[in-house]
């Protein structure tokens, strides 16, 4: 089996052919190639810049792998912003002795993760560590978007405001979780990673106006509204019948103790929009897979004090607070 | 003790508090406290795109540590472009366990490096991962600059340059070597690592017109000197004897067997300039405590075949070849 050395992070001869023979194949594009200490690119528009690491273990799970999360989860910070995804960094560190092939199997996820968003990967960087050192492999992106629309704020939520979660949640902690605790689920629950940017196109291109945009990644749901009421000093009313969670999700929770707006997503979004707006919001998310069943779950007033607030459908009422603990180390 | 725990890394109460705690207070500015999905830039400028993971061991060094690395290294990836470092991004992976006061210690000599070129971070990323799943902590940074001169590429380098080293080499490799393999030195020899913009800087607003600019990281200088003949298309030879090294650098190489061409610098750069500007060249870079000792090394020629030839004092000459194997893994 061909697997990574050290000498294929020496900055010689060795880490020149496994950058040719693996990153410049696949994420071919004339910036690239260029191959100097960075990349050039004429922009001329206000640009998003973001970042962020990925260490997932298990490095392939249902729905994905750690190269379509490190893709979708760079592009995905950037849509959230309105900011349309153009150039990503992409930084391997690997252990020795990982898979070649497991390797180029995340570079070809990642390659086709890109072609969602239109974004290219222009610069780069690659690091082997001894055994022992590091599980495996980590990858970071960092990503350069092109900010198609203003306003787009966790401070700009406004009373009056609709919340809207663009699919059930859950799901991506829910299989990691299975995955790590040998849970055998008769079920197809797959992680919900995806690149968001296309739905975040078409609301830009519809006209509406969204107040607040933000993936429910780590810390799920409830660290998006918290962070949300806080921001913008508002309270958040979420009515809990209406939060949509899927069976299995359900059934992984109340198994292990979690709850599932506690769990981190891939590919869930949340979205603050005018009451007005919701009806056009759900017609625009319908039109793709990952946002088919978006979901109109509370409201944004001037209740005190400026926390989120969960209503049962029998009238009880308790804080939604924002999660505290361990929760699950190394979900992304 | 206050040590970093998974919770930390959890993307709830704990992380705020963290994040908040250490990295706002230290790296505070407006752009990042705004603590959005990704920073909103105004630049209008062509920039430059750059990134580098940081894995080096041990994590504290004479003349740094990671943290300053982690900074010089991408800063110094924009200014090899003629960029200047306007605004990075920092992720830090972190072992459960690792010490709080260790941590600020790094992130205070990020702050301090960052001053030397006014970049500022302005999004960043923190993972905590179980112990065993990384030995103590990996930093990302990426960075864009703002590109202040055109041209500047290793694919630009011309027949009749000349080819001038900033300083002595091989400084980062052996105090790395050294500290690993439990030599102690009767001597200061530290680390290179620094952040060179400055001398860049000065070098653009002399008007001297830079071919090709690199700094010799990993791979060192035989690395670059190679990439640079074969991009260029042009043989690079060097006389051997001007090579500037310094005693304690050599006396590790004549131990253990290394050469201090192929070991890493972080502070160290090579300039492919025209020969008449070398003077005014050597001038510039006096200026710099780094780079005050900078020497021509060698010519561009059109000898075959095109690759880097060194000279003997006593006129014999051979290859000098990329490097190849194992080098020092976790030097960076």
């Amino acid at each position: 089996m061909k697997t990574i050395q050290l000498s294929h992070g020496g900055g010689g001869e060795e880490t020149n052919d496994l950058i040719s023979d693996l990153f410049y194949k696949h994420f071919s594009n004339e910036i690239l190639l260029k191959a100097e200490d960075a990349a050039i690119l004429h922009i001329n528009e206000t640009i998003a810049f973001t970042t962020d690491s990925f260490t997932v273990s298990p490095i392939f799970f249902k729905g994905g792998d750690i190269g379509k999360l490190a893709i979708a989860g760079t592009v995905n910070d950037l849509a959230m912003m309105g900011a349309k995804p153009l150039y990503l960094s992409s930084s391997f560190i690997i252990e020795e002795g990982f898979s070649f092939k497991e390797l180029e199997r995340i570079v070809i996820t990642m390659k086709n993760e890109l072609a969602k968003s239109g974004a290219k990967i222009v610069c780069g960087d690659t690091k082997v560590v001894p055994k022992g050192s590091l599980d495996k492999i980590f990858i970071n992106t960092a990503g350069i978007g092109a900010l198609k629309t203003d306003g787009i704020s966790a401070h700009n939520i406004q009373e009056g405001d609709a919340i809207i979660v663009s699919r059930d949640f859950g799901r991506h902690g829910a299989t990691i979780l299975a995955a790590r605790e040998g849970i055998e689920l008769d079920s197809d629950l797959e992680s919900d990673c995806e690149t968001l940017w296309p739905a975040v196109e078409a609301l830009i291109n519809s006209g509406i106006k969204v107040n607040a945009l933000r993936d429910a990644t780590r810390g799920g749901l409830a660290a998006v509204l918290n962070e949300w009421a806080l921001s913008s000093n508002v309270c958040i009313e979420v009515e809990e019948e209406k939060l949509p969670v899927c069976d299995e999700v359900q059934g992984i929770c109340e198994m292990l103790g979690f709850e599932a707006y506690d769990f981190a997503n891939e590919g869930t979004f949340i979205l603050s929009v005018s009451k007005d707006d919701v009806e056009k919001v759900l017609d625009v998310l319908k039109e793709f897979d990952f946002s088919s069943n978006a979901t109109y779950i509370g409201s944004v007033t001037n209740e005190k004090p400026k926390k989120v607030i969960l209503h049962s459908a029998w009238g009880s009422r308790r804080y939604l607070e924002l999660p505290k603990g361990e929760l699950l180390p190394r979900i992304c």
